[in-house]
């Protein structure tokens, strides 16, 4: 079993095969979010405890951090947001940069074992981060692409990602501290997307040990009622043997198809957290629409009775 | 590839690897459904007619038609059955009961090809069903489960499967026609039960070349909002090769994630389907409330951009 230990002061999240599904909230990231990329660069950081709190709440075990504003000092602010949001919650971080001195900067004002977030396979992006990472050692995001780009064949992102966990190992960095995110494309660009990241992480599961994430909203881009697509991608990742993932735990579909993943791979012992979770709703009346078909009794079917024929 | 193919007089379904999944409408069975039980018992056929239209309006492409009504006579309500769902509807029908001759009189009044369900591997049930089977060139539902009983063992359920495909040969029955059920337990009582699926559903497909279905309510028996679970099993099975399933397609949330998992199968050519369900919908909405985080732009995660440090 691989176990990836992300730690805070207080609080350890293992990432595993067999474990229960990481979610890593996506939303402290002003990509996209022009508001929030106004507020961070005026030291407004207002949002950024908001979205903390309101993530965690949800049943974020991690959270994302990213501070890419475009012509800011990126390394200030994420040194400033990981501080800000390690004294509003304990859960352990993903500190998230493109940039080697912001990733430097979150690093060392964060307190516990973090998540790198993240290094490629390109060779000046491993010989850049990954010192980094065996010098704190730290954990580190693997994107399976390099200096060539995306490969549309997994089987070759899934050589990329073999080089990134060799070259860390020549670091002195442990397997059970690359965690490979093979690379999710929109589906509705792409039909093989869904299936190439099954295969992929099937591969990197069985054949390398290592475990795994991805930025899972990329997969439903475009498309109408997306979350229901995310988290039916998220689950279905769960299936192929995923064992993280950065995503938004406040979107209900997205997260109640992981929890109902975990149940159905395993994962989550004795239903306790499906059951927990719904424990206050009426189980009852979800059933009672569309009558007793498939209600409250297992059907049998015909083979499994005694033929009298 | 494999082709399953059922007739009605006047259309064809096909279940097949990389085709759309087919949705067999699970609602006309009587058991545990009292109403209908003595609605059925007394010539009333009116609520198999409303179930019929109502779950091929939901969307099934397929209809399975249960009688097995307790102190009836089975074979000549699945017959009166069977030829009113045709009467109504055009979609092909899987005629589904543990009685011999309900099978034989169900297949009598069919016209087309049908699909039966079913046989399993013990030997006086297959030296009974294939025979009609061959004689009526059907195709038929094989469960996983022989003489001594359903193994917890998939690799063993795998074995009886394997059985059943080469009896139906000595028939004449070719591997297309046979169709086979790998049994699903109810998740809560079995932690292993959705492994178990999703690995003997893969060996079903590499191995034996077989298209495969289940009774997929089981799986989500005893918990709460269970129509979750189920939907999110059937996108999980579609991830590990099944092709069909009997099941609600009445219910929402179970319909969603088999559209959602044929379209992160690459079943859905071009998402079509997905995006002809939603097309009325307001897909914008369901964004907006969570920010744009996770919504109208492709994220950027870290490793992608030119680094600059």
């Amino acid at each position: 079993m691989t176990d990836t230990v992300i730690s805070s002061a207080t609080r350890e999240v293992v990432i595993g095969f067999g474990r229960p599904f990481v979610m890593i909230g996506e939303r402290i990231n002003p990509t996209g979010r022009k508001l929030l990329a106004e507020e961070m660069k005026e030291g407004d950081f207002s949002r950024v405890e908001a979205d903390a709190l309101a993530q965690v709440t949800a049943g974020a075990h991690m959270l994302d951090v990213n501070a890419g504003v475009p012509l800011a000092d990126e390394p200030a602010l994420l040194a400033s947001a990981v501080k800000l949001v390690q004294s509003v919650t304990d859960v352990p971080l993903s500190i998230d940069s493109s940039i080697i001195e912001a990733l430097e900067a979150g690093v060392d004002a964060y307190v516990g074992k973090p998540l790198i977030n993240s290094v490629t396979g390109e060779p000046e992006v491993m010989e850049r981060v990954l010192p980094l990472v065996a010098r704190t050692g730290a954990a580190v995001v693997a994107i399976s692409n390099d200096e060539t780009g995306i490969s549309e064949d997994p089987d070759v992102r899934f050589d990329v990602a073999k080089r990134i966990v060799r070259a860390a190992a020549d670091y002195g960095i442990p397997t059970a501290d690359v965690v490979v995110d093979p690379l999710v494309m929109p589906i509705g660009a792409m039909a093989t997307a869904g299936r190439q990241v099954f295969h992929l992480v099937r591969r990197l599961r069985d054949e390398l040990g290592v475990n795994t994430t991805c930025g899972a909203s990329n997969v439903s881009f475009g498309l109408p009622n997306r979350h229901i697509i995310t988290g039916t991608f998220l689950a279905m990742a769960i299936g192929a043997g995923m064992t993280s993932a950065i995503m938004n735990p406040l979107h209900a579909d997205v997260k109640a198809a992981v929890m109902a993943g975990d149940v159905l791979a395993g994962n989550d012992e004795n239903c306790a957290a499906w059951i927990s979770e719904h424990r206050d709703r009426s189980a009852v009346g979800a059933d009672s629409a569309a009558g007793a078909g498939s209600g409250d009794r297992p059907r049998r079917r015909g083979g499994r009775r005694a033929r009298t024929g």
